[in-house]
């Protein structure tokens, strides 16, 4: 690629200034698309912590209506960029989630989509205690491979 | 894609049973590959919480160490699945790493690398606390978008 780049850079396509900016433009999309670090701050992301206790015989009904929700989030909605969320071994009744939502509007529709509102009441009676933290990463654009 | 599955499984391309796990496999190779959440459980996976306080006139040091160790991770090791690390907003001397690792000998090769051994002992007095919580994902091979 660096060698297309290159030729496109000194001219030897002979395509003239403008097609420069609209190819460049599409090898570093597809750079970013096939890269695990995107090149891009990712600045308008809002990215969160969720850290949920559970009461001990809700755990496994939260755990089907948590999954429930983070996987129709993940499937109908492009802005919710992740819902990645873990269950402690040593304290089963502890979850965190890393939330990636790609815009602040992103994060406000999701909690008026129907899974989200089906999860939040179909689980207040099973959570102890939430707390929302929210926070920068440190490496805009991170995926997983 | 449907499409061309279901001229698979009814044979109308007339290939024989043979090529029908062949092109399956790459069928669902291709899927899993665009999917952002991946259909088969990634059941070897390491999902770990790294949970560090940072003396507060070190938290800049901190951060460019921690950043050069986690992009030479992920840019070198394909073991590494991701190293999302976040800061609180609201304290931010605290760090949470969300730590994916393809496998235990994939997370015990990364901890003999150069850049992980620099990483630790360049920051072993700017780090206050570690705690490294054992978790297990709610939906294995979930991704980012």
């Amino acid at each position: 690629m660096k060698g297309l780049r290159n030729m496109l850079l000194s001219g030897h396509l002979g395509c003239g200034r403008w097609l420069l900016p609209v190819l460049g433009t599409g090898l570093l999309v597809l750079a970013m698309q096939q890269s695990a670090v995107a090149q891009v701050p990712a600045s308008t992301q809002v990215v969160r912590l969720a850290k949920l206790e559970i009461y001990p015989n809700q755990v496994e009904g939260y755990k089907a209506a948590l999954r429930e929700g983070v996987e129709t989030a993940m499937r109908v909605e492009p802005g919710v960029l992740t819902l990645y969320a873990v269950q402690e071994k040593a304290n089963p009744t502890r979850f965190t989630l890393l939330e990636i939502y790609a815009s602040p509007a992103a994060y406000q529709g999701h909690i008026q989509t129907p899974h989200f509102l089906k999860y939040k009441t179909g689980t207040k009676d099973m959570v102890k205690s939430l707390e929302l933290i929210d926070t920068v990463p440190l490496v805009p654009g991170m995926r997983i491979k």
